[in-house]
């Protein structure tokens, strides 16, 4: 059963929030992934904002572009953590109409922004808010962190 | 009966959008007021927006600052025209977030921005708009550009 | 009789400014296209918004790129609502130029601003704009939001 | 025993992160508040980092101005959800220097980024996490919406 | 006979715009100065515009604020230098919105824009603009550099 | 004789620079060309400037990027009008810091700053300089805002 | 005998810059000071700048606003290293003039910019750069990491 | 022995630092260079900080991208001057983000900032600070100076 709810305004929005959906299945964290437009099906996100915890899901990432209202909106619905995901869409200025439409929220709904196209990190953290009561999942996001370790250890010894 | 919808997404928006409604009691252009928000009642947003239409309003003059989704949210929900007021709230990341927030819709869903805080000339939009099919209130509003003509004018006697 | 006006700085602007004409087209709602420079032909541009309602024209399109003056100026001369497109042109400094010199108009002459590049917008707030007295183009937005509806359902089918 | 805690790099940034403690109080979530500079005790935000897992937090919340390193940083360090606050700090840049630090992680090392100065929602977007798996403050958090709500309506009754 | 024409949108420009004639005064040209308004009054501007460089004006500055129009159409009526003062005006997007509507002209009108709020820099650039045929003026600005130097100079003795 | 001296910062600025010699010839200004630059060549930088004059020069147009000081250094060392062109170069942070390099000059010290990579209508005011005491060049000018109209009137012939 | 040079544009940049003198003070590093202005005194630039390293100084501050060539002029001309104060001076555009002025040397003249108003880290800069041949000196800095971190937890102890 | 350290937070930042190595190996002066992540390894980052001064290192370069906080950590872990360079990172917001991030640190931790993928002028920064105490090395900076100065005059020579 999903775990994390992945959704976005548009299909276009799919290539980045793909990358969210790629670190959940190789973290181990279930999912699933829908196109909800705030602005062209709001009673499909209304009722999937008031829905949501219901059927078990624990945290949800919501990804658009420009003018966002997504994440924003589905946080006004919900008492899950969601995670929003501002999108450098075409016609954007230079990213900033997203990141700030998604992150400026008013007191008392809160939007847990990432970095600009950083549907990796929301799935990251998305797993991470999972793990709190995870105990197995926590210990593989301690060896996540290793990995990335790794990585860089191992790029260095070439230099 | 009310011909323009002035909503907005909290009290504190109130001394802003007010202008909006002195400029529409000036020009003679009848007008209703409510808070709507976006986040917080989002019910009545839903309700406002699919209704308005049917109750005779012509169009949708809405206020809101930060991430500002009331104007797009509403657009999404009516066939009438929506004026959205970018409001300076406090927290602002200088007005760009309400700005952008409300100016950068996505394509199919358009919202009619007026300036930072520009709620006086919302008001003077929406009676341009109503005026379309009411050469009455066209007759005010040539009247009304030549009111600015004349203080300018004024003004610069004394120079 | 055309019922929008759509005018913009330079042919440059056309491929933009076009998608203002296509959605109006789809609408079905009868527009004329012209050419109109504020700093190279700021005598058209008078006599334009000067007679531009006396000629049935309901609501004016005005796009225009960089220190873009042609939508405020136009304003300032018609009593009919103007809706400006920001366009991003060629030196442009990301598009904020264009923005900034339509969206923030001062207090007595409003531009209705779409985002940058936003012609498609432009042109359905134009629809809209029309539509406040004619109940069958009302009936049509109504349908064309459905239809916006429609497509994210169909394009979130094969998730 | 606490399950949320409140770091913050200077005393100077606790009339902010106060609110974040203020909101945890009334939503009956336990917290602890400390101070930790990245850049003058990182020893000390090292072995918070290291430890906090251990000790039963579920969530940390980081606030920090200027180029605020410290949310990322203990992000670094934890398999714990980070929630970061950019503070808007004397001699910032508008606040753009502490919300592009702390939101514009790489991939690897999410920052759940709120508002400038906005630890209010940084309090509640840590109750949300730890409710995940707590129905009671789940529930809880549902009535929060609903007083939200509430105070919306009220406000709109002597319009 | 005036040899400078200083222009300016709004009353409300002056305190900045006097700089301009002060230094003017200062450095012994004659200037006339009015109230000019690209939106309010755009048939004076077109009359002012056309008619300068009959008048023996040999160049012109114009001050305004916001979506800032009257120096680049000024430019566009006259074969005259304009100097384009942007005034940071109340509501401005930190004087942003000034400075690009008057600084980003479209190729073939130029506008020589000074910094925000620099009326004291555009007197200074119209007298080396006068003086260009002007030897005693020359002199009297070469002078002028001389001034600012001692000033320096004194000013460091008590360090 | 060279009535305008245009120099640049580097011979990578060439390809924007040279619009303003083009313009130039086009309207039958006399000019000089050169590099000189702030950074690597200050002693050249400060001849050029000192003497300018008196060789002459009635303008200066100086182009450069990134943190262009060519523009306000020379205009320290000159009684004639300088004009700044901002040049987006390589590593620029999208042409803000010459466009702020250039225009943000202290009192005392204009420069007359035309739009981002605006060389040609840097050559454009430089004429218009050279014309307030060469009456048949200030025809020649009037001749060419003619000139810009008829090229749109033109192009808006096949609309 | 001095070892660091403090200079700034304008007496007004003194309230700022004094801190860094305190800072240089209280580390025991001995600095002159001195007004030196790009613009207004460019002779006596030139000569502080190809002789202050035949005169013992190891390096120079220098704190300038708007649009700030001083530390970069002085770069330009020394082969010491150059540290950079923006300031944000009056008129200033939020201080994105100076540090943009400031920060974005091209290839060949380095600036080691500070943050905005930064003069006390200037001040620490400077000390570290005296110390990387004075071992009693960089001893102090450790010294002072001991006083920073000291700072710090006593002011956390009564949280 | 290395006198200069150039660490940078990823080996997809080579490109940019590795011209820091070359214009070091240009000037005579030795450096060593590694992959240090502030955020994958910050137990690295600490023991390269806490020992680069007993290793004889005089300055350390740190290039990195994004909310970079490699420069700055480093900073507070070390007496010496560190060199931040911010590097313009796939997914950056234009590059205010590294350049944010690493210019504004707060009061008692210094990083000397370059420009944007200045990594050169890095490189130039750390021989002015080695030569500090290196009469043969600033010689060669002087003759460095010389040799920029040669290239202009040489590339004006065929204008």
């Amino acid at each position: 059963m999903a775990k994390v709810g992945i959704i976005m305004g548009s299909k276009s929005d799919l290539p980045i929030m793909q990358e969210a959906a790629d670190i959940l299945d190789y973290l181990g964290v279930e999912y699933e992934m829908d196109i909800v437009s705030a602005h062209r099906t709001p009673e499909k996100m209304f009722e999937y904002g008031k829905n949501a915890h219901t059927r078990g899901i624990k945290t949800i990432i919501a990804g658009a572009g420009g003018a966002a209202h997504l994440p924003g909106m589905t946080a006004s619905l919900t008492p899950l953590p969601v995670i929003g995901v501002p999108i450098k869409s075409r016609n954007s200025i230079d990213g900033w109409d997203s990141v700030l439409s998604i992150l400026q929220m008013p007191g008392g709904i809160p939007v847990a922004t990432v970095a600009l196209d950083g549907a990796k990190n929301a799935g990251i953290l998305a797993a991470k808010i999972v793990a709190v009561n995870e105990p197995k999942l926590m210990d593989r996001l301690v060896e996540y962190i290793g990995e990335l370790k790794e990585k860089v250890i191992e790029s260095a010894k070439d230099m």
